[in-house]
């Protein structure tokens, strides 16, 4: 029997909001950002991080330009001991760098996390405690007061640790843990009774960090969880107030986006959202999303390749290929709509230094180190714009746009044929079998032009076949005079509809490309010539629609 | 050089709300749903849906209970046309389903639309073009009236092939594509111009579908835009507001789930988020979330398995490991003191029709077909709760905490020396080795016991190496009297600090397990015994932890 049942769960209580103001901010300065990916994110992994895997993600946060980094939760695991005191034993601490370390409100536990730090300049010394009613009643089986003395108590222990180490900097952070689970009166009242203990100032605040240790709302209750403690909570000017999202409904980084509207100064997160369940809030992501709005993340953020191949290699899961920014898919369109407006806007830019505005492409893919060239695949749900695109980036063809159309035809239909991506490659190879086939109906063998009075006179042998075959046409212009001849030779009209030329910048030897649209009798056909001569060129175009054309039986044209 | 700078982009405008009331809202119904699977999700497959795997992934929309599903652009894919047609010649469209299509505004597409659903008995044809700013400068090259002008000779061409086809129930949807990019007065301009073409009224809605083609603000702008919306568009008695959110800042559930609170009616989204660049909304994310709340999301996702190898089978697409409700490691908790407290919220559920409350785990695993095993995992980040728990639940082994305490310090120094995950045999294995050597020190063989006025005397015979051993003691109890009979074998003084004992209900025999905890001169040790015989198991524990001794040097015991 499925136990599907939604009337298990009550709904999340609203915050009674008298005068809500956060949804008329937007953020125009990056928060500070705390990387606890060497714990948070290290302890939900299924194989924990060796030391070299901590050190190599280390490096990469350091590079990253992370300034506040949680390198562990050295009472509890001796590995992260270990690696507190490589850190600081061999100073690899910029001097800019703050570590931070967790640990639960007790002496022992405390002392221990002291003595890992022994030595080190500066230091955040995180303590928590669950605060949540789940947690008082059930797991702890403690009332109100009991927690808060939980918390003052570990509080009072890690402020006498501290005097105990005069040579370094402490900061202290709190974190009443499971906060959205936690009356916001309440809430309040345990972060008062810390700050009670800290004593801090404007000069030297403290971190009370809100942490969604399980998501439980829309993220704009947890907004107005932050709005509201943010306006009831003791000692304002002397907290920074720090969030610590998680993603069980899908929605962390948006609960700190807006949680910052409400107030945070500081986020705490990890590379790709890793972590416990569904993981953290993805500090990647929420300063991507900064950075296209013009706000500057405060991070560097170029080389989007490394920083996932490092985050891969240490915590061996993946990234899935959707996600945002970073995954493999995110800058490429199938679509033949989008594809077409991304191409006339990529086209449209002259300049790089303009603001950046291309339909369906949040950001420029340049900026994190991907190139266009990967922006654009083709597949059965492509049209003319993405064929055009890779004929155009990866091959040198302009197709004009009556070109586009016809040619996307054949490569939807191979498309549909083949039921997969079509790589650039057969793109190239489809357009040379469909227009410039190595053996064509008709070979141009020679030509002699003439102009006179404004009327040019073409004379030109073609190999039909075993045949060559002579043929004369007069008009205004090599091309009407070659179109006037072909008429003679297929007894047909033929209107010259579209005609477009260019140089083929991707040659070596400086070829032309001239395509032609026909009309004969009524049936239009396409047709691409190639050559180191224009005028060449334009007459193999020609010649190749003519052969293209489905209203020509072959008795026609003998 | 790096071309990262964030000053090429510019910020997305906020909109001027006057009185916007979405924050004080919540969701208590769920939204109408409509599956964009084989449509938005197909198009942007690296290999789109065979005709097989779109059948399969039909059949499970139907499934899950899905009321309208945008089953393809049949204007522009042969493959797309052949499977409306498969639906509709093949009945396998319930009577409780409604197909949806979608197509440009232009005329040659909608003919074809049509054509595609010659016979159907219910549809919706969705019409769309695109509306932004971006899109009218650089890609239409049109103004204001010129894109509207779009609209609405769509709008009428489809009301006209409608009539063409009078046996069909039709509904009408039109999409301002680009919707976020679009000046919200004019998105309203061009709606009303469509249903004014279209005429809805209360009994006979249109559908008004507002996409974030690009996610481009934080959601409450986006809900800021469709309160406003639904506060300015004509004839809203006469619409269904739609909402199409994608991922591209990773919020695309947020901006699903408040534009519901703005005043939306219906979401089109798929399943796991799957579609261009970042993906759609993920409907299995927001429908769970309102599940969570208690709201009936509509849908059955009971078989949450099931799902997930339909869409990595059809879609070819992983789903990630931290995937919302989804994922393989979201009700698996590595953390110690996680462990600990699920262990306690588990163990305190004494009935299963109570409201779920269990610290971590926002769902009842079980709901969508996961088991609890598959909670816990164990690592050297985890703590005794974790190991109790697997010890309980797979082993049948109810540890005392001061024993967890114990056995938790052995595992752990073992998760550190291997740097893996620890499994539940091998966590069976350390047990046994730790507690139930195969070759322990000390053999019990045999005893007599007898109790006269109170007092309890034994006798009893151990092997210690090669050497039986004749013992004897008294006291009140078999254990009192074998703690006396080993103090005068060992020389010591030894309390019995703790006693715990349970038959072992996972054991086909019912044997009993006893655990034990002596001070011995001081030190504390802990003993496991298991046998048949409850004393017998009772004076294995303690012999056991005797033998485990750290201050007791085999001389001494001699």
């Amino acid at each position: 029997m499925s136990r599907f049942d939604y009337r298990r769960y009550p709904a999340f209580p609203p915050v009674p909001m008298t005068s809500r103001r956060w949804p008329d901010r937007q953020i125009r300065r990056a928060p500070g950002w705390c990387s606890v990916d060497l714990r948070d994110g290290n302890q939900a992994l299924i194989e924990p991080m060796t030391a070299s895997q901590k050190s190599r993600m280390w490096d990469l946060l350091l590079k990253l330009g992370f300034k506040e980094i949680e390198v562990g939760f050295p009472s509890a695991s001796g590995h992260d001991f270990a690696f507190v005191r490589n850190l600081i034993e061999n100073n690899r601490i910029p001097e800019d760098v703050t570590i931070q370390v967790l640990t639960q409100a007790r002496e022992e536990l405390i002392a221990r996390t002291f003595e890992s730090l022994e030595g080190v300049p500066r230091a955040i010394v995180h303590v928590y405690n669950s605060t949540s009613t789940v947690q008082r009643e059930q797991v702890f089986g403690l009332d109100r007061e009991g927690i808060k003395a939980i918390a003052e108590n570990g509080a009072r222990l890690v402020k006498d640790y501290a005097s105990r180490y005069p040579d370094t900097d402490w900061t202290f952070e709190y974190s009443p843990e499971s906060f959205t689970g936690t009356e916001l009166d309440y809430a309040v009242e345990v972060c008062d009774a810390v700050t009670s203990v800290w004593e801090p100032t404007p000069d030297k605040k403290v971190i009370i960090n809100l942490p969604a240790t399980v998501e439980m709302s829309t993220p704009n209750v947890y907004a107005d969880q932050i709005e509201w403690f943010c306006d009831h909570v003791a000692r304002r000017d002397s907290i920074i107030v720090s969030l610590h999202t998680h993603n069980d409904r899908g929605c962390a980084v948006a609960a700190a986006e807006l949680g910052v509207m409400a107030g945070a100064d500081r986020i705490e997160g990890t590379l790709m959202g890793n972590g416990e369940r569904t993981g953290n809030m993805d500090i990647i992501t929420m300063a991507m999303n900064l950075y296209s709005q013009g706000v500057d993340p405060q991070l560097q953020l170029a080389g989007m390749d490394e920083i996932i191949e490092t985050v891969k290699a240490c915590t061996q899961l993946p990234v899935h290929p959707r996600h945002p920014y970073a995954g493999e898919l995110v800058f490429t369109a199938f679509s033949g709509s989008h594809q077409d407006a991304i191409k006339k806007c990529l086209t449209k830019r002259e300049d790089e230094s303009q603001p950046w505005q291309v339909a369906y492409l949040p950001i420029d893919p340049a900026d994190i180190g991907r190139s266009y060239q990967e922006v654009i695949r083709i597949n059965s749900q492509s049209g003319k714009g993405g064929v055009a695109y890779v004929m155009q980036a990866d091959h040198g063809y302009d197709l004009p746009r009556w070109l586009q159309i016809d040619f996307s035809a054949t490569v939807q239909a191979y498309a549909e044929d083949t039921e997969g991506e079509v790589g650039s490659t057969e793109i190239h190879s489809l357009f040379e079998q469909t227009y410039l086939p190595e053996t064509p109906r008709w070979r141009l063998h020679d030509y002699q032009l003439s102009r006179a009075d404004g009327v040019d006179k073409l004379q030109l042998t073609i190999q039909d076949g075993a045949q060559s075959r002579q043929l004369a046409g007069t008009g205004n212009g090599v091309v009407a005079a070659f179109v006037n001849a072909l008429e003679g030779f297929v007894g047909k009209s033929i209107v010259l509809v579209e005609y477009s030329e260019h140089a083929l910048s991707q040659s070596a030897d400086a070829e032309a490309v001239c395509y032609i649209q026909l009309n004969i009798d009524g049936d239009r056909s396409c047709g691409v010539g190639r050559s180191h001569d224009i005028v060449q060129a334009s007459l193999l175009a020609i010649l190749g629609a003519l052969s293209r054309s489905p209203g020509l039986s072959t008795s026609a044209a003998a």
